[in-house]
């Protein structure tokens, strides 16, 4: 079975997106060396990344430009690299390099993903994703990064869940620009 | 100038309390040796307590009981030793031990409190207080204890701030039972 992670910025008030669905408030402070050097290694991973569409529109529209190379060049190369998935019902085509398209049930498509062989899948941003697939157990580790704000409005990726998720915390992380990487299992 | 801290529990999608208002689902973990010798030392400041209307109702049902003392005898003697205060428009009296009710503009209230002489002071859960304080620039420390659970709905402590609260990370403390201790300072 390979492992599914989930890997996502989180507020002080537990939104992995702001209001108007966007991740932009997590950027100060990811030109720390060290941070920068963290998140460059924990992206190289090899394994397979998984979006829903909502995600996968706002990753594939900055990731494959220059701006993302100059800003985040080791990242951007790496996510330009990695084998995509994409749930969708509605998405006709995948573009982005290395993507494809899963249209089938969402349950039944990752349990055949992850009955595949090969590393292991990180799941970033998609919400709705990742609040369906823990309320069936299929996420095998959650990584937060902590985020040294509030926003006062914005999108769970816990968002109704259908029972209380208790974690057990795995790892933790502290960097110098405030941000808190703390990584979770299930119970 | 008096300064002021908020210390709640926060769930990994952000809430201090659950949908019920309730706070039991920190519960778990309390009887940890370690962290309960990190609360009952930061409880033991001898600063006043500051609440609201709700979270005051409900810890003046819980601290003085019999229940309180029996699973956290440290902590309780000081809840209800702590000198105390209550903003609200609707009660009449406070009777819980040592607790003041000030039913004036909120924002007044606790600037002239601020202005006072003597150790620091502490508000406990009430989210709009939070919310509230935090938009006028009147809380000098938030303390944080990320417990390892994800609800799916509750309460945030920063709801509907008018504007993102960027904060710069102070301290932080991971614990055994998966808790872990953050604070944070205004910028």
């Amino acid at each position: 079975m390979r492992p599914l992670i989930v890997f996502n910025h989180i507020t002080l008030d537990g939104y992995f997106v702001d209001a108007q669905g966007a991740m932009s408030w997590a950027q100060p402070g990811n030109d720390d060396p060290e941070y920068a050097a963290f998140v460059a290694e924990n992206s190289s991973g090899g394994g397979t990344l998984l979006f829903g569409r909502v995600t996968y529109a706002m990753m594939a529209s900055y990731w494959p430009t220059p701006i993302a190379d100059q800003h985040m060049p080791v990242v951007a190369k790496s996510m330009n690299a990695a084998p995509k998935v994409v749930f969708s019902h509605t998405l006709n085509e995948a573009t982005w390099n290395n993507t494809r398209l899963l249209k089938g049930d969402l349950l039944d498509e990752v349990r055949k993903l992850k009955a595949e062989s090969g590393p292991g899948m990180c799941i970033l941003g998609s919400g709705s994703i990742v609040a369906q697939l823990a309320a069936h157990n299929l996420i095998d580790e959650y990584q937060m990064v902590i985020d040294p704000i509030a926003l006062g409005s914005g999108r769970s990726m816990f968002h109704c869940i259908p029972a209380p998720l208790r974690l057990k915390l795995s790892k933790s992380r502290t960097f110098k620009n405030g941000k808190v990487f703390l990584s979770y299992l299930p119970t």
